[in-house]
């Protein structure tokens, strides 16, 4: 009842997903966790392969030692069927009046679902931290199952995640494919007098398009491109303003394959860019040579950034934020793995097959500058996913 | 302090800001909450204007009578200086290292200024329903704040959204027009042989680039477009398969404008459709027209189900599912406001201004179909919002 049979249908080998089901069960058993209840819609396609868009409503996968149930929408279960390796028992659903609707909520029958297995008992494990999980449905859960010791087995998952196999890797390696020829797109686009929304169009036309070999599928952020007085800031969406001569524009794009994420990010200035911009330049390219440079299996993610501050410090820059975090499969709203991170004082120990973004993005008053290298750790230190210039780049 | 100064920048003027949050402390007051405490995206940009793709980490608007604060992280809050009206006094900040670092919750900071402003006694409302207020977050909100009591907000600002003003139509008429391009793209691109992540790429170029006059921004859902098999269940994505003849593919689009929504959905057939199809698509046509009908200031969300029910029941069809929901502001993962629905029971009473997606998609055994329409409540009945042909597309 536990094993996945052999797919077909799914994005990986049955051997790969009953490897990561064993590691889950490792880690749930050292945890004493009896019931594990994941809803981080990531965690659930990792070990199921179930991928739709359908985690705007509640949906669970229940893991124990010997058993392993999906539980959502009705109107999704046969998608489930299509899409992941499990048996049709294994394939719950609730009816839709429970959609959106005050006073029925879908955790009340999950928890009906626990009880008659009688999986109500002990430590049952939940993801406090995920978006998927709110508070009502945790309250719900908690007043229906007395016997039950809720725990929190936030990024528990997420974890076991970190080391990529090489079946990964290659989904990764293809949405690298995928994110270099949007950013062509870009800095090829962006001139004065384009209007902002028309490149973003083209630009997810190539994110999505694909390539000749192979598409892209949506991603769990869009491009983000500030551009003139918006550079200052990270998070701002394109407008209907049209580029403007002597401004700078940041491309952080991000592609997908499987849901496996690749970003990368570039800077693009129209004109003649001034030597307080080059000398960012110079400060970006260095450091991510000395973090790329500090990659090897065992040292620890804390170092890689320690190697990043000491050459942009050699050209008077310094960044607070953290300067990487772990990459690989994704849902909305946020592409990183939220787990390892580049920056001080992060003790985790590289090893061969995790992935990063190395992303020293710089803001520092008036200018910035974003150039950015996704990476896979190998036996001897970083392997580039992205082939794409590393400078800024300048259009007339 | 809490009054909107004139913005210039923001998409709505300042009055129009002014009687939202009117509307919202009269519903406070109503409710006895002293302090509301917002997580919801759509429900912060409603009364602030902040407008960006950085609810993936924690950030909060905090209403009271008399105040009004942005709580978000450093490096957001020039981007909130830039789009929302407040002024700089009213933008707070956490530190980055409060982002995704274990032990470290920018709610712990959250709770400390509610202390410091005395704002921690009383009813505290919360959106408990909300995805991006997690578990873990309002753990440490209930422990830090004893002398609050915590009162759940879900929906209590989506509900006062629910009736829109002109200048919000305005925004929803655009996003018509963009969301009738795409569906245009979509119609003529779906041709045996075309690579499905190649015409989604399509799509979304027509999306996000928009018309001639204005472009459009990412939606809160990818385009659902699933095709041969896949269109028995909904949310499934595309894949790199070519479209094949005799297959029928589904068209579930969705356009924003300033963050407003309007959805539209169409079924195109590749070949000779079957009797039983072309049986669907009368019932589902007859259907939409008999539920437009039924629509008018004064009626129930519910009459207009009704109003479609024994319409298409007249043609041996029934849904178990809703058919339709309130539609307007939105972020990912959902483009629902998630209040009024048309269902069974559903006793909102209808009234002008209000925003419907009228979605009776019909999936029956072997076939299924959508014909959707977006419509305004009027004084007098609907008007739709966007101009497509309301039928079955059928290509060679």
């Amino acid at each position: 009842m536990s094993s996945p049979a052999d797919p077909g249908k799914t994005a990986f080998s049955s051997g790969e997903y009953a490897e990561r089901l064993h590691n889950v069960r490792k880690a749930m058993h050292q945890r004493g966790v009896d019931t594990l209840v994941l809803t981080d819609p990531s965690n659930i396609y990792y070990l199921s392969g179930y991928e739709a868009w359908s985690f705007y409503v509640p949906q669970y996968l229940v893991v124990r030692q010997s058993d392993l149930i999906w539980f959502g929408r009705e109107m999704d279960r046969f998608g489930a069927s299509i899409v992941t390796w499990l048996r049709d028992d294994q394939l719950l659903a609730y009816p839709d009046d429970y959609v959106q609707n005050d006073g029925k909520h879908p955790a009340q029958l999950l928890a009906q679902q626990l009880k008659d297995r009688g999986w109500d008992r002990g430590p049952l494990g939940l993801e406090l931290g995920n978006y998927y999980l709110t508070v009502n449905a945790f309250q719900l859960i908690e007043c229906a199952l007395p016997n039950a010791t809720l725990v929190d087995c936030s990024l528990l998952v997420n974890w076991i995640r970190l080391v990529k196999s090489e079946a990964e890797l290659r989904y990764m390696r293809e949405a690298a494919r995928i994110v270099e020829g949007a950013m062509r797109v870009a800095v090829e686009g962006v001139r004065a007098g384009v209007r902002q929304s028309s490149l973003a169009g083209d630009i997810y036309q190539a994110l999505v398009g694909g390539t000749q070999e192979f598409g892209g599928q949506y991603a769990s952020s869009p491009p983000f491109m500030p551009s003139g007085d918006r550079v200052a800031t990270p998070h701002l969406s394109w407008t209907d303003a049209p580029y403007l001569p002597s401004t700078q524009t940041n491309f952080e794009l991000v592609a997908a394959r499987h849901r496996y994420h690749v970003p990368l990010s570039r800077s693009v200035f129209l004109g003649a860019p001034s030597k307080e911009l080059k000398s960012l330049e110079s400060a970006a390219i260095d450091g991510v040579a000395a973090a790329l440079e500090a990659v090897r299996p065992g040292a620890r993610a804390g170092d890689v950034e320690a190697a990043w501050q000491k050459a942009a410090r050699r050209h008077g820059v310094r960044k607070n934020a953290r300067c990487g975090y772990s990459i690989g499969i994704a849902y909305p709203p946020t592409f990183g793995e939220q787990t390892a991170s580049l920056r001080p004082g992060d003790m985790t120990e590289l090893a061969p097959g995790m992935t990063f973004h190395l992303m020293p993005g710089l803001w520092q008053e008036g200018s910035s500058i974003v150039i950015t290298e996704p990476f896979v750790v190998t036996d001897s230190g970083a392997e580039l996913l992205c082939r794409f210039d590393r400078r800024l780049f300048v259009n007339d």
